[in-house]
């Protein structure tokens, strides 16, 4: 116990959250002890807020502060596409690309044997019964390039087999700016078998 | 907008403190999200009572719950050695070694002409008052070993002349498991200028 208690327990505090270690818990909370009342106080109530109005999307499973959320419920979005994420951070960085138009479905995870993950401990049977009952078009898995992701996506496509929609995976590939140097050979092996012609 | 207003909001306060940016503040958030609505709150009461308890001690301008601070009004510190330091936090620093046993007097900043601050902007006044009105024995200059703290340690060692007491640096040289090659030529240079007798 190096400095008083109430400070103490804020350090704590900041430590709890993740890659905080307790330099920077100290750092943050003399930050918070240097600036004003009220600053402090919102940043209080805007924790306490978030939780209470934290809801989840029925239709796709994201986070929002309304059900639906506001790609769901937005006539301009293209229902006949969904791309399946395993996180809600997920549609926030494919919404940064401007280039998708369709709506989402969040699975809430991978199917991870390793981890006691199975399909039904996933958003699934909800994806299944949105493909089933509604007019879609296209599936697009987008699902973490590792061997859970990819797990998942071959599960996703064979099961929705049946309904009869095209299903597609995002590209692999060498990423943009990156060096041919520096790239690792699956990924290389990936870019040249899907080359596209010019 | 990639998020709900209230997430938004959240990511927006997390991304004010000192070293966090935006992906780390989207972590933090989604991290705060997860966890249950009681530890939400606790943690929001946390920062609203360390800044409410906020006190600044009369005597050494150490941050403290009580006034005087814990330090000054035990009984068992050596009052006769003042150590001099920059902030707060170099307090608990010292702390941790266990080896000093005398109170403390906290500058809050060094002089910085660069920066606008003289030595009427920090907390020198009252070091003199203090120095003057008690029977101090030893000063130590703990500031940091840059061109403001070794600057502002002169300017205090100036300073206290008159009253005739011991005035002492902190020692400069090679940190404990640091490796030859990798000290700079100052440091290095310090070191064999300073070196002990065995």
């Amino acid at each position: 116990m190096n400095f008083s208690a109430s400070i103490e327990k804020l350090i704590e505090e900041f430590e709890k959250l993740p890659s905080i270690g307790h330099k920077t818990a100290v750092r943050l909370a003399f930050h918070i002890l240097n600036s004003s009342t009220e600053e402090c106080e919102k940043f209080a109530e805007t924790i306490v807020n978030a939780k209470k109005n934290l809801r989840y999307c029925s239709v796709c499973n994201n986070i929002s502060d309304t059900d639906p959320c506001e790609i769901c419920s937005n006539a301009k979005r293209d229902k006949e596409m969904i791309c399946v994420v395993e996180d809600v951070r997920d549609i926030a960085q494919i919404e940064k690309t401007h280039e998708y138009n369709g709506v989402y479905h969040v699975l809430n995870g991978v199917i991870s044997p390793m981890n006691g993950i199975g399909p039904n401990d996933i958003k699934l049977k909800e994806l299944i019964t949105r493909v089933g009952s509604n007019d879609v078009k296209e599936l697009i898995l987008a699902t973490n390039p590792n061997v859970e992701g990819e797990a998942t996506a071959m599960y996703i496509s064979k099961l929705v087999k049946p309904f009869n929609l095209k299903v597609t995976r995002i590209a692999h590939g060498i990423p943009i700016g990156g060096d041919l140097e520096y790239v690792d050979e699956v990924t290389l092996a990936k870019a040249l078998e899907n080359r596209t012609e010019l």
